[in-house]
C-alpha cells in the first residue's frame, strides 16, 4: 500500500485505452465511448439502449446499468494513471435520481493511486447533465499491458 | 427508520414476483430467473452470455454484469419481504474470484426490513458453486404494488 | 429522491455549526473542530490523542477513527447544505495508508443535496498533507433544528 | 486473489487473540472483549460509555462508535480464520436504528477468505438483541503473527 512504480510508466493515449475497451464484450454491448483521458481522469459517453430500463412503467434504469458505468469510468480512471489493466476488487454505488432517456456522460477520477491497490470515483450524468448516479471502487494492478499484440 | 408496516402485507408468491421480473427488460436481458421465494429470502438462476464477459482473455465476467446480479437478488428480497416495489438507494459489490462459464446461482438475504428503508445481502456463485461476488445495498420502498393491472 | 426544499433554508454560519458540534460527546472526545463551512463544503481539523492507535508497535490509527472523521466530515458537510440535522444511513471508507502522528485535517463535501436523502464524500489528511483516508455516506435529513434552544 | 495457504496455519485461540486485542489502544478505550472466536467468527461484548453518544438529546450513538465496532468484529473473523494479521482496506456500515444504553453484542464472520484479500461481515445488536447497525470489509494479511514476543 504506498507508492506507484514509476519507472515503467508510459502514459497511454486516448486510442490505446479505446482500442483495449474495444476487447470488452460487456462494453461494447453497453456502447461505452472513450471521449477523453489522461492522468487525471477519464470521460465516457453512453448512448440509450432499451434494454437499459429496469422499470418500464416508471422509465427508470436498471440500478445495474448505472452500476456499470460507474465501474468503467472509476477502473479506466484507474489503468489510465497506472499504465496498465487493473481489476476491480470492490464497488459503491450511489443512485441519485431517475435518467431523461439519452446519451450518460460519465466521468472517472482517480482518488488515490498506489502500487498495488488504487481507489478511484465515476459520476454519472444523463442527457439533460443531471448526477443520477455516482460511486467509487477500488482496484488491483495486473501485470497485464494495455496494448495486446 | 423504524418497524414495517405489516397490516396490509400480503406474502407475494414466487409466480407474482417472476410475472413482475419479467416486465424488467435488462433482467430479460440478462436472462435471470426466480427459483426460489419467501420472507427470508429468494434464489435466482442466470444462464451464461458472452456479452457478460469484460476480458476476453482472461475469461473474466464484468463486475458490471455481477453488481447487477447483487442488486437484483438484494432488491427481490427485500420485495418479497415488505410485499411491495423497491428502488435502490445505494450497493456495495466484493468481488471475490473469477467465475467459470456456465449458470449463476445467485441468493438474497433481508438483513434489517424497515418501514421506509431495507437493507438486503446478495451472494453470487458460479456454476461450481464458488462464491464469486457478494454484497449488499440498502433499499426503500416505493408506493407501486407488485401486480400491475 | 427529488430537489431540495429551500423556502425554508438559512445558510447556517460557522459558529452556530461549532456550537452543534460541541454538544456531541464523541466528536469531543475526539477533539474534533469545525474550520471552515458554506454550501459547498466544511473543513475540520483533529489533534492526535494516542488512544486513536489500533497498532502501537506500527503506529497505526484504529480505522474507527479514520471512519468517524470521514462520518462527521460528510455528514456535517449535508448539514451546513440543508440547514439542519441529518442522520448516517450508510457509510463508506476507504484506507490509503499510514497516518504520521500529528493533527488531522479533514474536508466534507456535498455529492448531490436531495429532500430527503442526500449524499456527500470526505477526505482525511494527516500532518504531511497525505490522503490517509476517504469515503462517503448516505444521511437522512432530521426534523431537527441546528441550534437548540 | 485464490485461496488460502494452510500450511503455517494455526488456530488462534481465544485467549491468543484477546490478549492481542489488549495492545489495542482505542479497542482499550471502547472496552471491546472477545467472548467466542472460532474459523467460522468471532463475538465481542462492548459495554456502555457516555462518549459513545454523538447526540445527547435523542440518546443517539456516534457511527463512528457503530463504525469501530463493524469493523473490529470483521477483521478478527479474518484474523482467526487466516491465522496472522491483517489491515482494513474499506468498510461499510449500515445504519439500523436507536441503541438503548447497556452493552453490545458484535458477531463477525468471513464472507471469503482469501490467500491475501478476504471479506468479512458484521452485526452489532444493542442490550435489548436488536440489530443496530451492519456492514462488511475487505483486509488484506499483514505478515505480522498474532502473538508478539
Amino acid at each position: 500500500i504506498d507508492r506507484p512504480k514509476m519507472h515503467t510508466f508510459v502514459q497511454p493515449d486516448l486510442a490505446t485505452l479505446q482500442r483495449r475497451l474495444e476487447t470488452n464484450p460487456f462494453a461494447m454491448w453497453l456502447g461505452t465511448q472513450l471521449t477523453a483521458a489522461s492522468q487525471d481522469g477519464v470521460e465516457f459517453r453512453c448512448d440509450w439502449r432499451d434494454e437499459f430500463l429496469g422499470n418500464v412503467a416508471r422509465g427508470a434504469v436498471h440500478g445495474g446499468i448505472l452500476a456499470t458505468l460507474v465501474d468503467t469510468a472509476a477502473i479506466y480512471a484507474v489503468i489510465a494513471a497506472i499504465g496498465s489493466m487493473a481489476a476491480t476488487i470492490d464497488l459503491r454505488v450511489d443512485y441519485h435520481g431517475m435518467a431523461r432517456r439519452g446519451a450518460f456522460k460519465i466521468t472517472g477520477t482517480p482518488v488515490r493511486i498506489g502500487r498495488t491497490l488504487s481507489t478511484a470515483e465515476s459520476r454519472v450524468f444523463d442527457c439533460d447533465n443531471r448526477l443520477v448516479a455516482s460511486g467509487r471502487g477500488t482496484f488491483i494492478r495486473l501485470d497485464e499491458p494495455i496494448t495486446r499484440s
